[in-house]
């Protein structure tokens, strides 16, 4: 048991700031009693504690106290990502047999035609609240939220993060990090997100102020860094090449307050790391997924220049190996084991067990170096076999991208006679540049059967709600 | 599951500081290999996996190594005081029925005879190691140090401690103060308290450095304040009001690297904080016990100067009630819950349940204020009832302690013909003072049922191992 986060944060440090949006911000007393006042309102609605419900909305604090409305009434929380087509909700609220769906209001229309009751948030702000009174203890194993495993093949897994799951993600990155007097941490990654619904989580168990942005906009989190208002922030590596930029542009440089930026969903190119470096940004290379409820590895600040491309070691109470290998450098499969590890998922796959022995497999590739650090290779999905040899994108994608005309780089597996399979790179360009010359480039700093079949420059890179690079969706680009 | 606290540290951050000790120090990466060569050696010498040892020796890094080795074994270790008379000794090993005693070397003499084996420390170092592998994972549940509550009438009982226990007061601890890229924490206090103990744990779980003396000495401590070299400590009323005197003296005031003092074992008087404040240094009082793997509440910094004399709110995952009490400012017996307390007792007392309906009794008196506010009143053992009248010492130790010429002072009640028991004062003094002007005093700041019925004027006032005045021993100096 543990105590019910939200009134425990609320009765220990009242007065301290919980949320800032848009030009507002709210006290942990405030996020208590609005967060109350939903739970009440939700119950008039017919929504009974322990219900499996979905949530369909922007990062907004109108979505913060849905969620914390939904922490006291212990229901289980479906975070549906805004990116998804009718068809998929579709297949993700049939999944999950929600008993019902909490949605912004302009966004119901987008919602599929279903049996499951949809709650407008007007509707819920508008409704009378009826007494209801939240448990002052949590069990740890009761799930508190569902998101869809995104990117990958076939039918997506509704992956469960238990109460535990997200608190010892908390307590292992406060072990890892540390933590100031005072901390306000941006987040503008979504809250329908791992990354982005674990840093609420950590906020509330820390303490800390939430700066929340409905989107991404790099003019505004330069603003923040150099003015030194916020402290911590998660980034994808596409986001950071942004901020960089804006901070070039500007010539300015973050605040020394400004602490950290955790950067996760794949390898940082190195280029950035050094560039970051120059304005006084610290990146922490984080490696984790939606399965282990945030990170599971980080690369700690003092090692971040010695290691650099590493996703650092295992946060305390978290363990990592490789699959069938003994030899430090020797690649496999990396598996993950500790508190922070789902149960495993519902609907179609509830039978599916996440763990072996123990440990969850995570489908990606890597090995630790002599001293047990951790180098992700590449997703495993994307890996491409040529003539017999493993190719990573990954590998292309950075020599792509540390060409100076180049801003991002994407590189996928196409099928081909002769090889197999061949890889076939998309970059958005900052400046002039044609295929030959980055094929030309790229053979200046690739083996040969790692250089491009063909180079294609466009305009945006398929991703997804979290700015991760979905791979899978370049040949569409052909 | 827990990763083997000790291994994880190492691995994860192998080159930090893990232990100053006289002019030495070591790593992290050393403490490990010095833990793993003493379990070699106990293996050797032909200690178990598991076994009951006592550990009885003062703190020195000698004794950080045989615990670390304990640890790597999983033994359960009972931390014998170093104050305890041959008799209690005898009783405390006779009661715990350890396998074996491992002491520093000058002390052997100072245990009883008995069958138990003991090992001085020397031949523990001089032994040849034998092979032992440690487990990579501890079992939360087990008992990782038993130690015998000081201070209560009757038979003393041998509290169990479980890794869970004290990883749990840790992270409260963390989740409660932060903490900064580089710490380090001073410790005075025995480790054979849980002050002590709790303080290595947390050193380890938060690779911090261990600034480690066998004895507290004012000037040292006062030395390390000015040149920042530490960054927290815990003290007791009588060690902090030694530390201030020194500082004053000096006219030296700590370094703003110095984050907090936590003061435990009891209320600090008023005139305390205040000069401690004046000299830079920010007090956090604390109420914990031998049951509750050290803090069970603390007073938050920003709280500190509107709740002087609180002992806070409880840590994240702690909670506590008043008993049989439904209104603020209503004193009753402290319940506290959580997971850092102990689930129970060895020897004599095995079968006495620590709980009742999952809350620990605590023995103490307190209420909370309107905010929830714990203000500890007193300890229900030292109670005086005096003409129907409840009184607690602290009340009349405090008024003693304002007047300028007093240092220290307690209060202990003495049988009486009239009133059934009155209250009796003793003081140490730090200037020209007598009974009858301190008397006087008393009456100007007292009730008059409050106002001592005698008071002395004594030398040093009867304290524990942890430098907890012991009331009980008062009536002795009559």
């Amino acid at each position: 048991m543990v105590p019910n986060w939200i009134i425990q944060r609320a009765s220990l440090t009242p007065n301290r700031i919980a949320l800032r949006f848009q030009d507002k911000s709210w006290t942990y007393q405030e996020l208590n009693e609005q967060s109350l006042l939903i739970a009440k309102q939700l119950v008039s609605l017919g929504i009974m504690r322990g219900d499996r419900i979905a949530l369909y909305a922007s990062s907004t604090a109108e979505l913060i106290f849905m969620i914390g409305g939904c922490m006291h009434l212990q229901c289980e929380m479906v975070m549906l990502n805004l990116r998804l087509s009718k068809t998929e909700l579709a297949y993700q609220i049939e999944d999950a047999r929600v008993s019902a769906i909490l949605a912004e209001d302009s966004l119901v229309d987008k919602l599929p035609s279903s049996d499951t009751r949809i709650y407008a948030f007007t509707d819920i702000f508008a409704s009378e609240g009826k007494g209801f009174s939240p448990s002052s203890e949590w069990n740890e194993s009761d799930t508190m939220t569902i998101m869809y495993t995104s990117g990958t093949t076939g039918f997506p897994k509704g992956v469960r993060q238990t109460v535990g799951n997200h608190l010892s993600s908390a307590t292992s990155s406060l072990y890892n990090t540390g933590l100031l007097k005072e901390e306000a941490w941006l987040c503008t990654v979504p809250l329908f997100h791992i990354s982005g619904f674990s840093m609420f989580c950590k906020c509330i168990l820390h303490g800390v102020e939430l700066v929340l942005y409905t989107k991404f906009d790099a003019k505004k989190v330069a603003d923040q860094l150099v003015e030194g208002s916020v402290t911590r922030m998660s980034v994808v590596s596409v986001t950071l090449a942004r901020i960089i930029e804006e901070l070039e542009n500007r010539g300015e440089r973050a605040s020394e307050r400004f602490q950290t930026m955790l950067a996760g969903g794949g390898p940082v190119p190195i280029d950035y790391l050094e560039r970051a470096a120059e304005l006084g940004i610290e990146i922490a290379q984080t490696y984790g997924m939606t399965e282990t409820a945030s990170q599971t590895t980080t690369l700690s600040s003092e090692d971040a220049m010695r290691k650099i491309g590493s996703a650092g070691k295992p946060l305390f109470f978290n363990q990592i190996s490789i699959e069938g290998v003994s030899k430090p450098f020797e690649e496999g499969e990396i598996l993950i084991r500790g508190p922070h590890v789902t149960p495993g998922y519902i609907g179609r796959f509830k039978e599916k067990s996440a763990l072996q022995e123990g440990w969850l497999h995570s489908g990606d590739i890597g090995y630790l170096d002599d001293e047990g650090y951790l180098f992700v290779v590449d997703r495993r999905a994307d890996l491409i076999i040529s003539g017999g040899e493993n190719i990573y994108p990954a590998e292309i994608e950075n020599a792509l991208i540390s060409h100076p005309a180049v801003r991002e780089a994407g590189v996928c597996g196409v099928e081909d006679e002769k090889w197999g399979q061949v890889p076939y790179g998309f970059v958005v360009t900052k400046g002039n540049i044609d295929e030959e010359d980055l094929l030309i480039y790229c053979k200046e700093h690739l083996a040969g059967y790692k250089v491009p079949k063909r180079i294609f420059i466009v305009k945006d890179l398929p991703r997804n709600g979290a700015n991760k690079l979905l791979r899978r969706e370049l040949p569409k680009l052909i």
